[in-house]
């Protein structure tokens, strides 16, 4: 087996934390009302898909840092865009911290994720980061289809 | 600088190569007609989605194997699902045997994809990965908004 690597640990700290930004923009982009109401083909309000984010970040990361395996609550209690947002800014230097610190050699060790996900430490984090673009794409479409342009992707 | 890393070049590709497991079944969960016709808000259909993704990981792969700067060119000739199909399995296999090709010393270097992206090489392949994840995730909207279930997220 290889060891050669090229994700440094304070580079994937700096594109997951360059995601959040992004993610933050699109919460921004939709209208109050619509962003806890407006939903396609049986979906869920953006807000609750942050809400499953919000709700997997902060907890996750505890979870892997004080090695306990509660399981995940999705069910916020964040009614209204400014509550969301100041979620999202409040867990965004807490995920840095906790982030932070877990050893590299953890990151290759396995974790029971919430009592359910029994995978390396490493396989976790860019699952979290994976779920956050792909509930976030959702969400581009949910603006595309309420007529607003989304921020540009590429842009963190 | 630290030099912790945490993402080995093996694993990154297997990485990838998970999510294009999900991305080709997500192309086969649509209908032959609503894969180039249905969208929604003005996006794309999702066979132009993956269009996207076809010119993009095989020809900026072999840009910076071979250092070229040529630009994408998102219009590929594929006019019915088995011809997409066909052109994403064509390409795993190239994907591989290009991303082995690259150095890991290289992939810290700067380069300028497509003539118009200078940015570490790591950097264009993360973007790569995450603009799949991205399109795919819309395209879990397209397939919920036609009553489809699309595959499980998680499963790769």
């Amino acid at each position: 087996m290889s060891t050669a690597n090229i994700v440094s640990k304070e580079a994937l700290l700096e594109h997951w934390l360059g995601h959040r930004n992004l993610t933050r923009r699109v919460i921004e982009a939709f209208p109050e009302k619509e962003l806890f109401s407006f939903t396609i083909g049986g979906m869920r309000p953006f807000s609750d898909l942050v809400k499953e984010l919000l709700s997997i970040a902060v907890p996750g990361l505890q979870g892997i840092v004080s090695n306990t395996t509660e399981g995940y609550n999705h069910d916020l209690k964040l009614e209204t865009k400014a509550e969301l947002l100041a979620q999202w800014d409040a867990d965004t230097p807490k995920i840095s911290e906790l982030y932070n610190q877990i050893s590299e050699e953890r990151f290759q060790e396995n974790f029971n994720l919430f009592g359910q996900y029994e995978f390396p430490v490493i396989h976790n984090i860019l699952y979290f980061i994976d779920n956050e673009i792909h509930h976030r794409g959702q969400g581009y479409v949910y603006l595309r289809s309420l007529g607003i342009q989304p921020p540009f992707f590429w842009e963190r």
